[in-house]
């Protein structure tokens, strides 16, 4: 098969290669499209994440979609044809924390695109078969793939207890942004206020979500009293003001990733017990993904920005970092 | 009636004062016992404590127990006699925080010895009748008045979720750190690690709940996987290293005072979606605490290391903070 | 002012009576609109609702709205002149209950139109100045006063849990019914099916918020698999039933008054581990009730089937039983 | 192996059988201990339980401990000689319940000496390796057997929420009952009542854990105002007393099995907001349950009051029936 395979920082070629093993539980997917995540780009510019250090060739793309091609010993073969989105982990089944019911946090995790994982910027993937979810006809190979980001803001969602009547406020509005901005009117949240310094990016998130959009050098968000704020921004002077804009016992959930420390006010955090917490990735997100794109809830087509063949995707993942980019698309099947 | 008050930064005087106005829905104690709290130190030292500062002269003093001596209007007379601990906060019925069950988290709330409210190193003290909490008579009056400080230990053990089999890590071995041992393992935790600098407070600790004690310039914590880290230090180094001593999933609650802003590892609170939060004060705590002491299961007597009358306050301030100290008692009627 | 006053079953009369005393931290409330609720017509019919009794003459009506007209001694008088709905209940400050944010759950609770409690069937009323709550202009009089039963459904959404992608079985499609039909859509369920065994009542749930509805005579619900299982009807086949419906670990709500006692299927609660609880009134939704009807996500002035002058109740509490009847509203100043 | 099988009701025949098969993620365990359940008497004397038929000849028993002979190909061959408790239940690990943390609940669920699936009633049972849980030598072979009995009772108090201070009414003196007593208090109950009809075996629950007990035919229990109501003895009559005894929002574990349908007095659920539900089994008890036992705050082994070998488990079966007895064991390797 085809596949783009990252060697070192900014070194990134198109191969053919083996198709990846099947093990008797997995299933070969026929990837349609697959989405460029902030981490993809990170990778490709750094060689690393933190403590994860690209050290063998490895294949980027975790937002992936396609069609079942094979199926290993245990799956039924009738799945074969089937138009899947792809949860890109392979947990240990036995963990404490599989057990418990967060297999995200399991530490032995296997994930795609974590080194020495393969993604799927390649034609060919594979994933357990309850982790090849299948989608409707009605949700497009885009919004397939896009699965994995809206899992995200469910995620967030959950953590943050958006529901209906929520007043949130939500700093960056990037692609994960304003997914959550949207997940949190599928919550039923009445007031979403996008805080970001780009004007073109406060208008962008008009269109998905915001209720409200804010320059947040110019408007003091200290006195909002929402119940939850969502960093989305990874900055830390919006996580700092974020903080503040929280009502007594209200939620605050880190989603951006920024610099591994940061200073908060933990005196805002004590006198007003805010919960503080972050989101490691997702459990259990892929069945009301789909059934909130499939119902019309959120617009996940909407958010594609760019489109890539396999052979592009370095100018794709440089196409991603601009600031009009929500969301840019791989096909390896074109 | 007499009563130690503060004038300004380590100016206090024992004076007389007229009793306090009595409100129909008040009870007016007669003080038997007061703890020196942390707090009091602080504004007798630096005659503020944040925002908080001390522009007319006010008297000291929440952890306080007594005898009713009158009633309000609206009070059943059959109270006056009674043994009780004071509840030393009066929040307004109507905000939406208490409405909601958080009444420590109204905004308007008026707590004793925080300006401009009174405290109790005086004579006699009013509180609201319900914040007047019956004692039974197998609790001394000092327990009585520390039935304040293990309410803090209370309502961090419900923020952490202690409970049977909990694997807690404390830091810091002063009276809350040991108060909140004792209520881990009252809460049925079976692994109480304290840490502290001083060996003589970790020595200490031993008597009051922990089952290990540790010195956090000798040992790494971040390998203990417990279910909570509680900070009862304040100090920043703490916290941090606290941090990376919890499972995934699990629970940080601070509630020593230190610096109001602090550096935390933001990627572990991320990666390991840990619950970060702090407590402000106490909700429904009296029941509880007073049903645990009479019970058996917490030992606050054992915590008093110094024990004063009205006359000596300034000097039962200046004894509270030496390293053998953990609790010391005012006793005005003496 | 005018009042209806029902003196025993079935005896109501239109009456010169004298205002209602104004306590200090009261409002008297000049009545725009008072809704018919069952339990106003229980009452007119037997003269009883269990252990509740109508033993002196007493006002019906507990959803209602108007204009404050004047204020207790307490209150700010810019007050007057406001639009507002009623939280009809009384509790008392200080239980158990009120202070651990249950206060519909205070065993002393004085709640409007329950002996010996007057209620809104009348010229005016008057309730504690906090919960005489703001509602704005584009909120209608009789939306006003319907934010009482959307405060049943607001409550039963967060016992139930309802949530974004929750699939919601509601047995019973009269008033209550459709208003938690179109609550659980606020909350963002995508999936609401209603049971009734009247066909004109089912036509009437698709247009308030069902997604399917059906008949419990010709369709089996014990495969549906639902979240939450809600009861609206008080008819123990429908509760029996309805439990069957739910998945493993989802929720029963039973909201119908029906009889005291019902036999249930005790072990699919045991096997599914279902959690079933019941509702009664509501504490802290008059706020996020008013929202949601601001904002547009319930519509309550389409339930309105009947409107009746002060000197109609009798005509009016008839009316509303009749199968056509969703809301019957009663305008005491026309 | 020999191995104690049921062919149908009241027919038990101890027979040479070929060892179990043991797959790859599985270990061979040498049963030392196996504890009598109620359902295994059931079993016994009816050939089924509920819709749960013995058709074709079955080991019962599953409260089972030993020591590893054997492991299969994918587990480390290390783990041979170890002693263990079995968690005796084989859940799909990729149900919609146990990647939510409910794998009690997975619909699929394979559970020792439930039809078709052998137990431990023989020389040799096999089980997942993350299921043989190690247990310290201080825990006797009964009381690793006995951990089974114990997870239900730690199910229970997760349920019902037992906290430190809880006051909480057990209905069934029976072993289960004794077991949920221990457990409350080990959970920090300061209260737990226990009502049985026999004297002998409310003499019995005084030795373990309750602090009370009484005599439902002789006193109410209706003002208990109890947190939580167990029910452990599948009585209709009790079940009904035990949730009126219930406080506003306290919860109704019903761990008995009676009959399948109650009539419940659904209208005090109702108005006192009640939490009813009941347990299924367990999930991720054992390291918790071992840790108890380990730490001596549930005595097991005092439970023990017979004792057999392989050959006698028909008189086994008929002794455990008795009132004097708690828990029967049978050692199959004597």
């Amino acid at each position: 098969m085809r596949a783009s395979v990252l060697h070192a920082a900014r070194q990134v070629a198109l191969e053919e290669r083996a198709l990846p093993h099947l093990d008797a539980d997995q299933v070969l997917v026929k990837i349609s499209a697959v989405g460029i995540c902030g981490s993809d780009v990170h990778y490709f510019h750094e060689g690393r994440i933190g403590d994860f250090i690209v050290e063998a060739p490895m294949i980027l793309g975790h937002e992936s979609a396609g069609v079942i091609a094979a199926v290993g010993a245990d799956v039924d073969p009738a799945r074969i044809g089937s138009r899947v989105s792809i949860e890109p982990q392979r947990p240990r089944a036995n963990s404490r924390e599989t057990l418990e019911g967060n297999y995200n946090l399991d530490p032995h995790m296997e994930f795609y695109a974590t080194p020495p994982i393969d993604g799927a910027f390649a034609e060919y993937a594979v994933i357990q078969s309850h982790f090849a979810h299948d989608v409707p006809d009605s949700v497009s190979d885009e919004a397939a793939a896009l699965i994995e980001p809206l899992s995200v803001g469910i995620a967030t969602a959950r953590k943050a207890e958006f529901t209906a009547g929520s007043r949130v406020l939500i700093a960056g509005a990037g692609p994960i942004g304003v997914i959550i901005a949207q997940v949190a009117r599928a919550y039923g949240a009445l007031e979403v206020i996008v805080s970001d310094l780009s004007a073109s990016r406060r208008e962008q998130a008009l269109r998905f979500g915001a209720t409200r959009v804010l320059d947040p050098r110019e408007e003091d968000v200290s006195t909002l009293g929402v119940d939850a704020f969502i960093d989305a921004s990874g900055a830390a002077a919006a996580v700092t003001s974020g903080i503040r804009a929280v009502r007594p016992a209200g939620r605050v959930v880190l989603v951006g990733l920024g610099s591994p420390e940061m200073t908060l006010p933990v005196s805002v955090i004590q006198n007003n017990e805010l919960i503080v917490t972050g989101i490691f990735r997702y459990t259990n997100t892929w069945p009301l993904a789909i059934d909130l794109v499939a119902a019309g809830k959120i617009d996940l087509d909407g958010l594609v920005t760019g489109q890539y063949g396999l052979a592009e995707v370095e100018t794709a993942l440089e196409a991603s970092t601009q600031e009009s980019a929500l969301k840019t698309v791989i096909y390896p099947a074109r």
